[in-house]
């Protein structure tokens, strides 16, 4: 006779604790999970286990040996030998890695694991489709897996069993997975990863440079310019790295993005308005339903209220909401430079706009609603 | 004998009450002037006046009559028709024009005003370079122009009072007036404002193109992708306008890009790692340094704050700090796709953070530093 263990937390071994690797812990750990975690560089490790989010563990083999996950989220080249370890080293565990391209990986995985004669039934390569321009584990959250879309790519080697425990663990840490096999992933974050992250970089380098010809340049820069050039900031070992191991694919869209610039300087030239404008409207609507996506939802209002920057008026502003039943769906900050005013874009349910406006109007507040 | 008038508020007419039209109204009105407007199209008018921005006026001549200050805020052809019908209009105005782009607005200016005989010494051509990728005068908003730089771009025939008076009056609106010759403004803006156009729209219609060939693509689009790609969701009308006006500064900022972005993908090719971190490292280098600049700010901190998503949390997360005497300098609301739950990014003085995260804790929320 036998009786049933109590339900046992999931075991989660993260391998590598940079920004992504303390974000899946962070996240693993806020849904119930136990985390062990090992970075080669050792105060990575401290500092993702002082926010909490993990034991650390002395060696790869250490953290992965009761694991029922493996993630590791370690620079493409470090990822195939951490890949077999973790395998090898899990007795039951689904390893999966995070690196940002898959089909070299696996590629390398599938070479060494057969070295090595290790089964690859258990490995279902993957990709968190979140991160920033940042990087370490100091700008670790779990909020940096919320809502995101998380690729599974597994190989013709990944069990069914396995892939079904990856999509629930991806699930579990509050993202979303996306199926598809490594090379079309490959072909598609050339265009909507890699490439912009070029963009970004060409732009910025070409503004400063001594074609563009000016060092007072930046003055004029607003945000339009900001925001194509955010991404700039990144890590220039990283995207070396990931530009490379990619380079077929990158290399095609660079060309395929190139003509399209220049079809458009020859729409310019020519003065062809209608096929500039033709461009852009076929740009603007793709956006437009790329917008109406996740990120923005229909049904909600947008209201701006002019607010005076002291302690106290933020909290006048959401008050009197909160009496007035009104959930704040977003809210943003947008400053005068000098301060001592600024305003603030909410975002409320459409349902519940009019009783926003009523419920700021009477303690004082001046809202206007944009969209 | 003759007493001191009391002293008058300035008056201002603004011709064309889109966006900056009438941004530029509810910021002077703000600052105390008096503002009279006109557009061909009597609804932008009543909306304008609807949020309390300006007096509608029968025509430009009606509108510039008493005018101290006109603003000229047109699509770029009808610039120069109403730049001169302004100055014959106003017995003593400054008259400015807010168009994109500036030699050939000039050159078009100066043919009229010849040909009527009309002097040019109270014209002093500008460009607020704010805005953003919406447009008419129900998303104005005084904000628009809140620390914005306005370029200023006299002409030969410009009266150093005119400057001065124009100065003053981007000075009370909020903005920076920054000097520079037309020609120079149309140079500089070809790189910073209509190429990161250019560079959004070719990546949108890229994305979606059979070339990069995939419906699903937009699943895997990020946050990366949604910055840079925002732009693309501009008037096709008014940027068709623009880029063509510019062209020749336009298409050789384009070529220029483009020769960029092939080098990089020559680079990639070769596998020469170390020129594609080069490349990467120049362009962060110059970002960081633009971040620093005027929209980030030293001296504060960042805490991310978990949230419940429900009525009354905003308000029991800033009631606390208002109570601890802490201001907040910016909150960002991140949320889940699910809702549910939230976070909150909080930006306060690097001074206060400690109370800030000390009222937090004692208030039950769980603010961790990110930066």
């Amino acid at each position: 006779m036998t009786s049933t263990p109590p339900a046992e937390p999931l075991r989660v071994a993260v391998i590598g604790t940079g920004l992504i690797g303390a974000s899946v812990a962070l996240a693993a750990a806020r849904a119930g999970a136990v985390v062990s975690g090992w970075d080669p560089d050792p105060t990575h490790v401290e500092r993702a286990a002082a926010q909490g989010a993990l034991v650390p563990a002395g060696s790869v083999e250490d953290a992965v040996a009761d694991a029922d996950v493996v993630v590791v989220a370690a620079p493409i080249e470090a990822i195939p030998g951490a890949v077999v370890a973790a395998l090898r080293g899990a007795a039951r565990a689904v390893v999966t890695d995070a690196g940002s391209i898959k089909g070299p990986v696996v590629a390398e995985v599938q070479a060494r694991a057969a070295h090595e004669g290790v089964p690859l039934d258990r490995y279902v390569p993957s990709h968190p489709m979140g991160g920033s321009e940042r990087s370490g584990p100091d700008r670790a959250s779990a909020s940096v897996l919320d809502g995101i879309v998380w690729a599974v790519t597994p190989t013709p080697s990944s069990s069914d069993e396995a892939v079904a425990s990856l999509d629930a663990f991806i699930r579990g840490v509050g993202a979303e997975p996306a199926h598809l096999t490594p090379e079309r992933h490959d072909r598609l974050v050339a265009f909507v990863s890699h490439l912009p992250q070029v963009a970004s970089t060409a732009l910025m380098s070409l503004a400063v440079s001594e074609e563009a010809g000016e060092p007072d340049i930046l003055l004029l820069a607003a945000g339009g310019f900001r925001d194509l050039t955010r991404l700039a900031a990144s890590s220039p070992q990283l995207w070396g790295q990931i530009l490379l191991a990619n380079g077929e694919e990158v290399c095609r869209a660079i060309e395929l993005y190139s003509d399209r610039l220049l079809r458009l300087r020859d729409d310019i030239r020519a003065g062809a308005v209608s096929e500039v404008e033709a461009t852009f409207s076929h740009a603007k609507a793709a956006r437009v339903r790329l917008a109406a996506k996740p990120q923005v939802r229909a049904g909600v209002a947008v209201l701006q209220v002019p607010i005076p920057d002291r302690p106290g008026s933020l909290a006048q502003l959401t008050g009197g909401l909160a009496r007035g039943g009104v959930n704040i769906e977003d809210l943003q900050i947008v400053h005068s430079l000098e301060g001592g005013r600024g305003q603030v874009h909410l975002t409320v349910a459409a349902a519940s706009v009019d009783a926003a406006v009523e419920t700021l109007a009477a303690d004082g507040f001046d809202p206007v609603r944009l969209a």
